[in-house]
């Protein structure tokens, strides 16, 4: 079994797809949680001076989403042929494109312009995406592609608190219930059951 | 040979990567351009209401990137194991962090934010990025990833026109030799070449 080191801030955002899909996969892996003040000194390390970070044996690799498709294809959570990959990575890509625009406006510095992009955001962005994104999960027997669990799954179940923080949707899962089967086709799975119960707890 | 059908915007931006793909490939395609006010009609036929999209056999797939790994698999442009995957992926998702933050300010609607914010990423925000981009294909002896020629080097060159606009650095292959170094490695093969000599000019 390699040797697997992951490193991320101390919440489950960008990074916990991954340590969802390690802890699926039965990898033994140090859950390096980076505090905010060390982040300084670890930063030029890493390959992009950002963080999610994996390393292998050594090797470092960045981009949460890159990551997460290279374990799902070790664990057999790919899909069965070049076109089923397709469909799973433009999924993959447009529920991105969702956390994309939420981020967009919570990481807007100017409090009074966050607030009014909310607002226009959340009536004239969000509904058309939520509902295609429902109609793409219902389409897929609860799961984000290929009518099966493979590893987009795991970004969705990963980022959800996440996406609900930036999307000021504490309820998200109750307007859409199919959000919540991919959630639980993840989390119900053994492994990531045992991971979750004795990972640290964080709002988002 | 299936039947493909590639239909985007009557500009190169995030499709022109899908066209240079598919003619270094040999297929023959339909290059479908859709003026903007053709847009609306074809929207909802589309798989996330966004273009590009292409068509095989009459299945119709959305994203660009998606839609370049998959072509760049079909045509031997993949890494060589999953490990030279993932380092291709995460290099991908980096250039493409690098147009997500330039469209931040081209899409910003309020003019004179633009041009505030457009002062700041110039300072701030693009010089790092950058930096970090020439260090990568110097690495890679002139190429995105992998040290060779891949699919993520269609990607860099089929959206270099449209980064530039965005950037606002009409001259970023000057300031940068490694940029134009990519670029030529993908519109110097010769099918490229002989699609590039016919297709439509356009400024980016």
């Amino acid at each position: 079994m390699p040797n697997v080191k992951f490193s991320y801030f101390p919440v489950k955002a960008l990074g916990e797809t991954v340590r969802l899909l390690l802890s699926y996969g039965g990898q033994d892996f140090e859950d390096n949680r980076v505090a905010m003040e060390d982040w300084p000194a670890f930063k030029p390390s890493t390959p992009f001076g950002q963080m999610p970070v994996l390393e292998i044996d050594g090797k470092s690799y960045a981009q949460s989403i890159a990551i997460s498709r290279y374990l799902g294809r070790k664990y057999g959570l790919s899909g069965a042929d070049a076109e089923e990959d397709l469909e799973i990575d433009q999924n993959v890509d447009f529920v991105n494109d969702i956390r994309a625009k939420a981020a967009a406006v919570q990481y807007e510095a100017d409090a009074e312009l966050k607030a009014k992009k909310n607002v226009e955001f959340s009536k004239n962005v969000y509904p058309a995406l939520l509902e295609k994104l429902d109609e793409i999960i219902k389409k897929n027997n609860g799961h984000i592609a290929a009518g099966k669990l493979t590893w987009a799954d795991f970004v969705f179940a990963g980022m959800f608190d996440y996406l609900k923080m930036m999307l000021q949707m504490p309820d998200l899962e109750k307007k859409y219930p199919s959000f919540q089967q991919v959630v639980d086709a993840v989390y119900s799975q053994p492994k990531v059951q045992a991971y979750a119960k004795k990972a640290p707890k964080t709002e988002f």
